[in-house]
């Protein structure tokens, strides 16, 4: 155990430095109070870095360090034909059927190398470079694991990407949800008058989330046929975030980890998004550092999400380090 | 009022020929059991035609007569990926979205021209002739009435035939519903371990039900990529049937129509599906003539179905004919 930093608060029971906690339980619906807060409480909230341990850690034999988050942009897009259900005998193969052009619609953003297809999606982009996707491909990774942890049989992805370049460094869409017609048990003959489907798309740096929200709405607005009427709209997004490997926050959450786990912890990309980042350093002008302890395999988003007791443990004993270094490098 | 023979009924008591009612309540389901009981049961059945009136007609002012329903391929498809729902952050980008593949299987099923894209789906269709596309391009037919009563901005369907066409002579591939992740409020970012879809054929003569439900069957399980699985199954189907316009039982149903509207009836082809048919001419050997006095605008299937008064007030009074006239014709 290395509990030094941990004993030494616990006897001297006295921290090396000021802590200010901000919990915020909205940001699975895009903390839509948070920034004025933040932007209004500039004195309050002064710091001299943010410490998020929302995130994840390779494992507990090959410590990471969360260097990005992706950005998001979630929409809805509602795709209408008649104005009711009809009897798909009667009207089928008359009438615009929405479940299908909404499939259609969906079908096109990707082309066969599973690249989205979205005029200018990628404009944006900051390709990752060479020595960092060289990098990135010495983090341990075994497909065989990964496929059978998930219960699928191939990966799937951008071709010319590896599995961690397609969750860390490429920008996504994904369906969240998707309904229309009859769920039913059994059959019904019906040509629904409604298609529904939730949208969203994962955003890497210089991606501009409000950019690719509006290039999305007017996206699945202006391909649907004239048959159909599409009303798409926003419901939150979030920008990316890097952190700079060389800033004091990561070399102190680096160098802690390092105490406690043994080893130089790897600098990997998160595919998730905290949109809450990119909102701390604009408004206070410091740096976020990640120091998280969960693991991919903790189910997040999913039924059974789960925290394990060790990695628990284990970020006690770390973060009073990352105190600890923070002060003393910035000193 | 054309009630000569419904007061010729009332007066004398008598009916000109024989009735046997057959109500069954299973049709939406696929009648599962009639099959047996008919074919067990042929004596007791036994008659000189089979009158249905399961259909419709073209309005008060131009009264038709169905001569065809179409047949019906009812499946359902279910694309696994992960076994769980996924964080869309983590994963999105590196495992194949069941919404996203089950998207691209729909939309591959039609091209550019609406023409169904399914290997041989269209092998076995009898096309109409000449001759009967002319006889049914005579049906009123406004297309900015169509639209209106439906809410639909324009029409859709199979390049190089109308509305009527559509629906009546070719077969349909048509989402009767689909459904997967997240919809309810608001968003949640998760990459779903499944999608499923209703989907539903129309069929023409000489279609095969079993012969295209296989064929959907092995289609869908067939163009999955094999990055998620795929489980397909058969919910119910029936046959197409199609009334000879130059047999009895046709002959008297329109006579009658004429006697009580003033109007020969139009042989027209409805879209709908009513299975019982072809099984009636195979077990019992005798033809089937429809003679309904439904709209298209009484919401079939939808919500607010409806029956007219007038429209059931001139069925009483024109189905006594029927039976007066296929008596005498067949004497």
């Amino acid at each position: 155990m290395h509990v030094k930093a941990l004993e030494t608060l616990i006897q001297t029971n006295t921290l090396v430095n000021n802590i200010k906690f901000c919990i915020e339980g909205e940001e699975e619906v895009g903390s839509p109070n948070l920034g004025k807060f933040v932007a209004s409480h500039k004195e309050l909230l002064k710091a001299d870095c943010v410490l998020i341990s929302d995130s994840a850690m390779i494992s507990l034999e090959t410590p990471s360090i969360d260097i990005g988050v992706r950005g998001l942009s979630y929409i809805e897009v509602e795709v209408t034909g008649p104005d009711r259900d009809l009897h798909s005998g009667v009207y089928g193969g008359a009438v615009a059927n929405p479940i299908t052009i909404l499939a259609k619609m969906i079908a096109s953003c990707h082309d066969a190398n599973n690249h989205i297809t979205i005029p200018g999606f990628y404009d944006d982009v900051l390709e990752a470079t060479e020595a960092e996707r060289k990098l990135m491909s010495l983090a341990p990774y075994n497909e065989q694991e990964f496929k059978d942890d998930l219960g699928v049989k191939e990966v799937w992805g951008e071709a010319g990407y590896s599995t961690n370049e397609r969750t860390g460094i490429r920008p996504t869409i994904e369906l969240n949800g998707i309904w229309g017609g009859y769920q039913g048990e059994g059959a019904k003959t019906v040509l629904p008058s409604k298609a529904t489907a939730k949208i969203s798309a994962r955003l890497v740096p210089n991606q501009s989330s409000k950019k690719i929200t509006e290039m999305l709405l007017n996206y699945f607005t202006k391909i649907a046929p004239p048959n159909v009427t599409v009303r798409a709209f926003e419901h939150h997004g979030g920008e990316p975030y890097m952190t700079p490997i060389d800033c004091t926050a990561y070399l102190a959450a680096a160098k802690a980890m390092e105490t406690t786990f043994g080893k130089t912890p790897i600098p990997v990309r998160g595919g998730g998004s905290i949109p809450i980042c990119a909102l701390f350093e604009k408004e206070l002008g410091i740096k976020i550092v990640f120091m998280g302890f969960g693991l991919d395999s903790d189910n997040l988003h999913s039924p059974n999400e789960k925290f394990n007791l060790a990695n628990f443990y284990k970020g006690i004993e770390t973060i009073p380090y990352f105190h600890q270094y923070f002060t003393e490098m910035s000193s």
